[in-house]
C-alpha cells in the first residue's frame, strides 16, 4: 500500500474550509511543479526519478554491490549531508539500527567523513583493521572538508594494504557525471563511477546511486525501494487537495505553522527509523528554513522518548505539532505468554503480541496529545519493508517541494503572501 | 578542570545589566534549594549526592560490576527514561558510540525495556543467543510496562539457561530500598539489590547506582565520575552570579526564553556525545516542559547535523538559541599527513591534527551563527573523561533545579512573575 493520511485527530485545530480555502494555491504550485515552469527548475530531476532512472546504471550498482558483498568485509561510505543520511536511514531502518552487531553474513557499513571527529575516526580506523575493505566515496565537488579528508585516508590505506593496482577496484566513486575533482581522480585512476545527477540536490539524492549503493551492499532490495517509489509518483500526482494525501500533508502543515506552530516532531515507534528521522530533518530543515522563517525539525522514538520529552509535548509550550509514521505491522513480532506464577502481576499484558501493546501505547498517546492541544498527524503504513520505505520517502520529497523548495522560490514569494494572509485571516476568525 | 561559562559571544543579545537585575532571585532561588526549605524538598537528595553517597554500596558496585566482566560477555539492561538514559550517555560518551562493536575485553551493553519493538526485542534476543549473558533490572517499582515485559523474557531466558539457581547469581536488582513489586520479587529471590534513593527523581539519578553499575561494568572509572561531580557541587556553590556559571547559564537560558527564544539545542562536535545529548533532553524537558511553557530541549551532532540543520539554524525561524559543548581536548587525535601528488588539493589541510580542523569549524560557526542572530553559550570543558563528564552532569543538574525544578515550585510562582514581567520590561525596552 501507499502512505496514507489520517488527518481524524485534527478536527479541533483544522477546519475543512480551511483546506477548501488552500485549494487555488495548491493548484497553482502543483502547476508549476509538474510543468517544470518555475523558477529553478533545473532542480527538480528528483520529480520523475523513480520511473525515469538510469537502468544501466542501476545493473551497474547491483553488479558493484554484489562484488563488494563477495571481496569484503567492511564498506565504508565516504559523505556527508545527502551523501550520508539517505543511505543509513534506509538501511537501518530496513535492516536495524543494530545493523553492524546484527549482519552476519554481508559486510558492515561504516559512515566516515560525516564529522572532523579524530576520535571516531580512529575508531573506524582500528575496527578495519585487518579487514577487508572497499570504499564508496561520494561528493559532487570531491572538495568538500569532511569527506575529502577521510577519502585522502582510505584511499592510502587501501593503497597500503592492496597496492594502487589492488586499490583501484576497491574505490567506488559517486560525484558529478563531467567534472570535478573527485571526477577527475576517478578518470585518471579509472575507479568505477556512479553519477550524483545535476538536476538533483543532495537531500533528494537517496534515490539515486548516492544511496542505492550502500543500499544494495546491506543486503536491500532496491529495486522495490524505486517501486515503492514509482507508486508515490502515481499515488500523489493528482493536483486535487481532496485525493492527494501529499499535498494534504503540506497543506496541513503550512496551516499549523501559520497558526503559530513553530516545530514538527516526526515520530516513530520503531527505534530502527532513528537514522530516517534525521534524513527527513535535512529534507525540510533545508527547503524551509530560509528568510527567518519555517517550521523546526526534530524526532522522537516513541515510547523510549515518551519518558524523556512526553511531559514537554503534553504539558510545555505549546510549539508542536506531532507527525506520527504508523506501521500497521512490524517487521517480526513477539508473543507475550502468560506467567504461571504471575510474579509481577503482568499477565493482563500476557497471551498477546507485543506488537499489540505497541498499538495501544500509540493510540493512547495520540489521545493523551491530542487532548493536551498537540495535533497529531498520521501517517500510515502498512509495513517497514523496502516498497513501504521507497514509497514514504517520495512522499516526504513531494510535500516538501510543494510550496518550501528553493526551485519553487518564485511561486512561493507569490503564494505565500496571499496564503499568510489568508491564513492569518482565518485564524483571526478563530480565536 | 571544571564547566567554563564562556558567554563572550552573547554581547549583543543579553547585557550585563539584565543579569544583574536577576541577581536578588538567584539568590533566593539558591537559598531555597541549599536550604532544602521549598515545597517538594524531599527531592533534592541528587544535591549533595556526590560528597554523601553510600560507600558501601559503591564498593558492592564495583565487585559486581568485576563478577559481571569475568563472567558474562554480554549485560543485558532493563529500564526506561532515567532508568536508560544516563549510563547510556556516559558509556558511549567515554568509550564510544559503537561501544559495543569496540569492546574487545568487555561485556557488550544492550538497553532493552526502552522500548515495546518487536523487532527491537527479537534482535537483542538473537545477538544474546550462544553468549553467556547477565541482566540489570532497573526500575523503582518493577510494573512500568516497557521494561516489566522485557525482564519478564529474560529473568525467563536466564532461568533456562542457568537454572533458577544459576539465574539468581546473574539478576542485578536496582530498585526501591523498601517497597514496590521488583523489591519484593528480589528479596523473595535473593537477587543482589541497589538502591534507588527516595530522595532522588528519575532523571537525576544517573549518579546513583542506576548509571554506575552499567558504566561499571563498561569499563568506566565510575570513582572518577563521582568526583568530578564532587568538584562540581564545590564549584557551583557560591549564590554570587558573577562567581557561578551554573547559575549563570540558567539565568542566561531564561532571560532568553523570556526575550522569546522557544528551543534550546545543545550542541557537541563529538559524535559519541549523542546519547548524552539525549539525557540532557529528559533532564531539561522534563523540568521545564509544564504549565504551557518551557524550552523544547533539542540537539545536534556539528558538522554531520551542519549538513542538515546548519541552514535551519542560520536562516530559519528565529526561535533556537544554542549551547555548545567545547571540549578543548579530543580523546584521541588523528594527524593529516601531507600528500605528495596533493591529488585533491587539500595539502593547506595537512601537516596538522585533526582536532585543530575540528576546532577552526567549530569557530567559524559559532561566528556564523551569531552573525546569524543565533545566541551561542559555549560551555568549555578539557576533554570527554570520567572527571569532566561528572562535572558536566552535575552543573547541567544544579542549573536544570535551580529555577525550573519541581521541587521549587513554590519559589517558582513568586520568583517568575518578577522575573517575566521584569524581564519583558527589559525587552520591551530594548526592541
Amino acid at each position: 500500500m501507499s502512505v496514507c493520511l489520517n488527518s481524524g485527530y485534527l478536527k479541533e485545530f483544522i477546519s475543512e474550509h480551511e483546506l477548501r480555502e488552500v485549494f487555488p494555491f495548491v493548484k497553482a504550485a502543483h502547476e508549476l511543479l509538474v510543468g517544470r515552469s518555475g523558477a529553478g527548475s533545473d532542480f527538480l530531476g528528483w520529480l520523475d526519478l523513480p520511473v525515469n532512472y538510469d537502468r544501466g546504471e542501476f545493473s551497474r550498482i547491483k553488479a558493484a554491490a554484489e562484488k563488494i558483498r563477495q571481496d569484503s568485509d567492511i564498506l565504508v561510505v565516504i559523505g556527508i549531508g545527502g551523501s550520508y543520511l539517505g543511505s543509513r536511514a534506509v538501511i537501518e531502518a530496513i535492516n536495524s539500527q543494530l545493523y553492524n552487531l546484527t549482519c552476519s553474513d554481508a559486510p558492515r557499513v561504516y559512515f566516515v567523513g560525516n564529522s572532523i571527529s579524530p576520535t571516531y575516526f580512529n575508531e573506524i580506523l582500528r575496527l578495519c583493521e585487518g579487514k577487508d575493505v572497499c570504499v564508496n566515496v561520494i561528493s559532487k565537488s570531491g572538495t568538500t572538508t569532511e569527506p575529502a579528508i577521510a577519502f585522502r585516508v582510505f584511499k592510502n590505506l587501501l593503497e597500503e594494504k592492496y597496492g594502487v593496482e589492488g586499490a583501484r577496484s576497491r574505490i567506488y566513486c559517486t560525484t558529478d557525471k563531467n567534472k570535478g575533482t573527485l571526477k577527475e581522480l576517478a578518470l585518471r585512476n579509472s575507479y568505477e563511477q556512479f553519477v550524483i545527477p545535476d538536476d538533483i540536490g543532495g537531500r533528494f539524492s537517496v534515490l539515486t546511486a548516492v544511496g542505492l549503493l550502500p543500499m544494495a551492499v546491506a543486503g536491500l532490495n532496491i529495486s522495490a525501494v524505486m517501486e515503492g517509489a514509482a507508486g508515490a509518483v502515481e499515488d500523489f500526482s493528482d493536483c486535487d487537495l481532496e485525493k492527494n494525501d501529499c499535498y494534504r500533508y503540506a497543506a496541513i502543515r503550512n496551516i499549523l505553522y501559520n497558526k503559530g506552530k513553530r516545530a514538527e516532531m516526526l515520530v516513530s515507534y520503531e527505534p530502527s527509523m532513528t537514522a530516517f528521522l534525521e534524513w527527513y530533518k535535512q529534507l525540510f530543515g533545508e527547503s524551509e528554513g530560509k528568510d527567518d522563517k519555517g517550521l523546526l525539525p526534530t524526532s522522537a522514538i516513541f515510547s523510549t522518548d515518551l519518558h524523556s520529552l512526553g511531559q514537554y509535548i503534553q504539558d510545555g509550550s505549546k510549539i508542536i505539532f506531532e507527525t506520527v509514521l504508523d506501521f500497521k505491522k512490524p517487521r517480526e513480532d513477539f508473543y507475550i505468554y502468560e506467567d504461571e506464577g504471575n510474579f509481577d502481576g503482568l499477565n493482563f499484558l500476557a497471551n498477546q503480541n507485543m506488537s499489540e501493546v505497541n498499538r495501544r501505547a500509540f493510540e493512547g498517546t495520540v489521545l493523551a496529545h491530542t487532548e493536551g492541544k498537540v495535533p497529531n498527524i498520521i501517517l500510515e503504513l502498512e509495513t517497514i519493508n523496502e516498497f513501504e520505505i521507497g514509497n514514504l520517502i517520495y512522499f516526504f520529497e513531494k510535500a516538501c517541494a510543494r510550496l518550501t523548495s528553493p526551485e519553487l522560490r518564485n511561486i512561493k514569494k507569490i503564494c505565500l503572501r496571499f496564503w499568510e494572509s489568508l491564513v492569518l485571516r482565518i485564524c483571526a476568525r478563530k480565536f
